[in-house]
């Protein structure tokens, strides 16, 4: 343990590797439920020192957990087998952008939104947006292949990601995908992309880049029910308009948004919808129209508009700070991030309020009704016996719903820890087999983030005789 | 191999097996320069059928070339090691088209427009248009990872394919990806996608579909030089404009164009740009008005304006027929695929003038200048001694230029047979290991086109010891 630590210190500096418990401490949680202790903690400046801290890590056996900002959640970032911990927030420069190419060459440890900050002297921004992108990287955002509300127009990570610098498991630094264009050959870039950290680390990303629209408009539309809600969705999407983001709020969600921020909701609101549409100013105003007609026709009981951005952030409040406000209604909560096909958001809403009254814990919709992904938020007490377990299995019993339904795991999240028991549900021993047999092309055996995305019979006891944990020793681990 | 046809008969039924020599010269080409003798010809009529194919082939240990159209211009299609040739043209039927879902799921022999025709009942259209989609089929799209020009503005086929059923090399189907979404886990569709065949093949293909826009503007704009040309395209784009394409063809090609469809053409032109604007009616118009200001401000001589679908299909004329015109010049063209990042052009067209100089081969320019996906069309006759050799020489040369410039072998044609000896000027030897390293993740082996993509030391001696071609016998190879 001490020669490790010798090491890593000399690779990545003394102050940047943390291994006394109270430090360690920090790096238990991400945006998850479980947790987890890393054996130690290092902290690269540079991807000659991340790779170096991969080298270090093989040569005592050891695993890497990459780590980003530990927003996300599924438990990607959680070491549930030790090790060492990397997180890549040191590594955070724009390195490069080129408006005329469209494109940006930055550091993982770079911030979603910074990304967009530095774009806009130039007419250019980042389109993918997860909620947390104020916090999240985009190390972690290529990890989990993570969405947003507005990927209903511009698709995912995946999309946006021309390229990347990674550390493989040997420790030496490879280049994959192309800079500005397609590459011909096997598409390791896109095995990569959404890999959850288990296959390499990446250390630079080259990301494409769009312009900003001219003109943007945000709709918040007020409905009696989520049927009513629910079918305004399809209705706009049917009548051949392609938002850039369809939000939705159910009841639950509502009534404990409102007493948070006072946006003004009726107190008998049984769903809100946020509808932006963007582009040039004309089509904006006019697609719009259309939205707000489309609501009215489906029983909207309000419907506000705002193109300024001050205004618009305001309809936005609600939506952006419901996790936070559903803190009110129970301690603790549980979100998921099933996918349903678009046409089946009414089913699945039904089927949820019936899961919900089974296992006696209520659930809260937030969610990207555009795309049919669902974030079903199951409230409950830790404190109070059973609930964890019981939300778990409310989780598994909303999961199978939604593959039921023709649905996914898995949105924008990722696998990670919460939903490796459920993977074969989606996909059978053959797909899984297939899956984990890409592992070997890239030579990463357990070396990173082992235990995530597929499924494992390890019971605790079995984790805790994992050799790097039992080198390390089992009080640093639990 | 009488009980090989046997098999094959039994299996897909007697009319739909083509052994005999005269039947199998039909099959000897695809878009490329090389060609190869299928070892027999089997065309299943229904996924399980295809799926008996691979197993009967397998069990002969006969390798399985999948071909669609024939339209390849990487030579993907020909089967350089014989075997069994499995043309996919049968399977080709529309089997849904979901408007509230905005997908479909097609066979792969389905042909590329007849997916937006079956669509455009519903306003909804398959976006990437490969020049070949009047002919070339969905199933080749997907292994070739098939462009267009419209995929400037769209991507390419990968962002619009979100699963696949597919044929592995056990003979067993299985689907890969989503029906209508993203899914969880490593990226199994987007390996395959692009992956020209070699690890297994489709049989259904789900497909997103995008609303047709409501106005389209073609604008055609005429140049003296490319140098002026160029400049455009760099400040349409710079303007904050995404055409739905740029399109561009240089001096020789308009000289080849001009006689052959009379588009009125000056003779003293040296650069043709087609670019397209397309979406709401307000914008488009006014995109068109500031691409036309961009090219008279960059020395256009004169401007040719669109919206009519008849009118605009004239101004497109030029474009699509340039590939045929250019057999007025010479009889036997070599197309190349070079990428360069879209500022490069300028500096791509003067050294392939260069290396037109050197080799005495005249190298026309016709392209997707928006994404820098040139298309090099080296003209010569093959019946002059040397010539062909001194294409493949002046073809590399072209290829070279492209990587020092930054750019890749290949934008959407494929590396095929044409470009495996160039994939090391782009690929060392490690991204190739990686690239390798994932067949046997499919289990693939050589059961399906092998002798693609990767390059091989192999001369025509080596092939004609393949124990497959022994088999057979050499008679049928060669």
């Amino acid at each position: 343990m001490d020669a490790l630590v010798r090491e890593l210190q000399r690779a990545v500096g003394s102050r940047y590797v943390l291994s006394r418990p109270q430090e360690l401490l920090v790096y238990e949680y991400d945006g998850a439920v479980e947790r987890a202790l890393p054996g130690v903690v290092a902290v690269p400046g540079t991807a000659a020192q991340a790779a170096q801290v991969v080298a270090i890590a093989r040569r005592h056996g050891l695993p890497v957990v990459p780590r980003g900002a530990g927003t996300g959640l599924s438990g990607g970032a959680i070491p549930i087998h030790g090790g060492v911990l990397m997180p890549m927030t040191r590594l955070n420069r724009v390195l490069e952008i080129d408006p005329l190419e469209r494109m940006a060459i930055v550091e993982p440890g770079v911030v979603n939104i910074d990304i967009s900050k530095a774009a806009e002297p130039y007419g250019l921004r980042y389109a993918p947006d997860p909620s947390s992108q104020k916090a999240c990287t985009i190390g972690g955002n290529v990890a989990e292949n993570a969405g947003g509300p507005h990927c209903l127009a511009y698709g995912v990570t995946t999309n946006h990601v021309m390229g990347m610098e990674i550390v493989l498991a040997d420790g030496t630094l490879a280049w994959v995908g192309g800079r500005n264009h397609e590459l011909p050959g096997y598409d390791l870039r896109g095995v990569l992309i959404g890999s959850e950290g288990t296959l390499a680390v990446t250390t630079k990303v080259a990301v494409r880049l769009q312009p900003v629209p001219e003109a943007v408009t945000t709709i918040l539309a007020i409905f009696q029910d989520e049927d009513d809600a629910s079918a305004a969705v399809t209705a706009i999407v049917g009548a051949g308009i392609v938002p850039a983001a369809i939000e939705m709020m159910d009841r639950l969600t509502i009534q404990a948004v409102e007493p948070a921020i006072h946006a003004g909701y009726p107190a008998d609101a049984g769903a809100v919808l946020l509808v932006e549409v963007e582009g040039l100013r004309e089509p904006v105003a006019e697609e719009s129209e259309e939205v707000q007609q489309v609501c009215y026709r489906h029983g909207a009981t309000e419907v506000r508009v705002a193109d300024d951005p001050t205004l618009r952030e305001r309809l936005w409040a609600g939506r952006k700070t419901a996790l936070g406000a559903l803190g009110r209604l129970a301690p603790n909560y549980y979100l998921l991030d099933g996918v349903v096909p678009r046409t089946k958001i009414l089913e699945a809403l039904r089927r949820i309020r019936e899961i919900s009254g089974e296992y006696a814990l209520p659930i809260a919709n937030v969610f990207h009704a555009g795309d049919g992904n669902l974030h079903p938020c199951i409230l409950f007490d830790e404190r109070m016996p059973g609930q964890t377990q019981r939300s778990r299995e409310a989780g598994g019993a909303v999961l199978r719903t939604c593959i039921d339904l023709g649905g996914a795991l898995s949105g924008e999240h990722g696998v990670g820890l919460e939903k490796q028991e459920y993977m074969e549900l989606s996909f059978s021993e053959a797909d899984m087999d297939a899956m984990a047999r890409l592992n070997p092309a890239f030579g990463a055996g357990d070396t990173f983030n082992p235990g995530k995305v597929f499924p494992t019979g390890a019971s605790c006891v079995e984790l805790l005789q994992h050799p790097a944990i039992a080198r390390l020793g089992v009080d640093a681990f639990v």
